[in-house]
């Protein structure tokens, strides 16, 4: 199958190396200038891997989409909107377009798949890919549990028939509320979690797991999707790879901000929490993990004081 | 208040140290002749801590129960039918049982406060203490959160009240069921763990973190507990301590059986997973991840085999 990945990063370079490891036919986009695309240009690897001389790197965007049967998307997710417009001008009736970053739109709270399908005029199909997976081990062939899902099960079952493998194994989602709200609010789980680190207190993640869990499940419900996809592979499946990882980016982001070191640029999460305390105040659900995490970064209140009174307010009752 | 711990190794050395520093009265019972008793008798201190001269030590059981209102059960939970039948010689009417073990009675599958019910014959209260925290933390002032469950919300409030501190923050458990299988159903989720760490698939702990809880979960309800309580502080919330620390004996465990390396003693997610499959058939719920433990260690089958099994089957939808 003709595959298009848009996207050189991290997870877009990975995308395309898997992609063509799997036996399609694989072009590669990333941003003309980018510091990312220079490099694999150059050298065709970067420090995570090195693309077989199958796959064609451009940074043209037409010459990228004209021919893909599935495009998958890796860019930031703030820059989601506007890329969407730019696909416009280009043929992508038909085309299957598969978001693969994990984030909400900050200035308006909303999910990716909704930009997506705002923006773009052509009928098209769209679907996510999220859960767990670090690129440093799935080059090891370590394999892992993803999720496909989207608003029809045909285009979910298309999806993972054609990327699965004894690496990935994928789980139809069913609830593409559910999976990309829980995708995206991990991104700030994991910076909580970072923040527990650095402060000594990584003893209370199992508290965070608890909580954080609870939290965007009730938000989950609130915005019409099943509670119980807050616990799958998702969010809570996402853990390991974010609240527990060293390669984690938001986690890693946390830890320094509360060891005032420098981490040279936000993390998603960052973002996450502002269009999540948005919807918070939309749907009128609390989330304190959110509050507390945005009031450090943003605030600039104190880390320690902020997640143990989080952790340590006075005795209650675990909701049901 | 006048507290007892009945048991004196890593965890009842703990509470007799933790209950005298928040201001009780502390009487430590230990087993003639075991090694913990004969070191803290010896030195008044073990790897973890030192015991301040206030708390009373002794070998003598009936010494050790008369003047108690508070019984802080840390004994091996396979040894608490036969305890309990030796308590009943005794005089314990209206005192307050607290048992702080995690584990199920392998022969029967029963659970702890189960088999205290059936052996005691008088009038006592009894409770139970889980959810996270790590000795080697709570002895340098990390705080934690933890749970107080019982059949009675005021025999619940009343062990909250007497225990709590900036140390320890208890929530009121509403589902003794719930809070009681979750917290013997994590060593089992250890032990996996352990596994995994073993065979190289660390990054797998995501997908069992999603899969362990929803096992545990739907076992919870069908005994006619909270379904959601799988994803609180007593199950969820220690997999911190149980999934990922260094300090976990179920999860080193099940590290050292796949490396083939000696551990020196079964840790007590074995026996765990032994009552679960007991309960599996009982209450016809399946348990793959219990069922997996199960078959490599006591099976003998391939650790490698088995756990992949688990994860990469065939796709399939996330169930709700």
């Amino acid at each position: 199958m003709k595959v298009t990945v848009l996207g050189c990063g991290r997870w877009g370079s990975f995308l395309s190396w898997y992609a063509d490891k799997i036996g399609h036919e694989v072009v590669l986009w990333g941003r003309e200038g980018s510091k990312s695309y220079a490099g694999l240009e150059d050298r065709r690897a970067n420090e995570y891997l090195t693309l077989s001389p199958n796959i064609h790197i451009t940074n043209r965007l037409e010459e990228a989409i004209i021919s893909a049967q599935v495009v998958l998307v890796a860019i930031s997710a703030q820059e989601l909107r506007g890329f969407a417009k730019q696909l416009n001008a280009l043929e992508i009736e038909g085309k299957t377009f598969v978001l693969c970053m994990k984030g909400l739109e900050m200035e308006s709270g909303k999910r990716l798949s909704q930009v997506m399908k705002e923006e773009i005029r052509s009928k098209v199909d769209v679907a996510i890919w999220v859960g767990p997976g670090h690129v440093q081990e799935f080059t090891k062939d370590i394999p892992n549990c993803m999720v496909i899902d989207s608003d029809h099960i045909d285009v979910t079952k298309r999806i993972v028939d054609s990327f699965g493998s004894e690496t990935i194994r994928f789980y139809y989602g069913q609830d593409l509320i559910g999976n990309e709200m829980g995708a995206a609010a991990k991104n700030v789980i994991g910076i909580a979690a970072g923040m527990l680190d650095g402060l000594g207190y990584t003893s209370l993640k199992g508290a965070l797991m608890a909580r954080g869990t609870k939290e965007v499940s009730r938000l989950i419900k609130a915005m019409g999707g099943h509670e119980i996809t807050a616990y799958g592979l998702g969010h809570l499946g996402d853990y390991e790879a974010t609240v527990f990882s060293a390669h984690s980016n938001n986690r890693r982001f946390g830890e320094a901000f509360v060891r005032k070191e420098s981490f040279g640029k936000l993390a998603e999460g960052v973002a996450t929490a502002k269009a999540l305390l948005r919807l918070s105040a939309e749907y009128r659900v609390e989330l304190p993990i959110c509050q507390a995490v945005d009031s450090v970064i943003d605030g600039g209140n104190d880390p320690k004081e902020q997640l143990l009174r989080l952790f340590m307010r006075p005795v209650k009752f675990e909701s049901h």
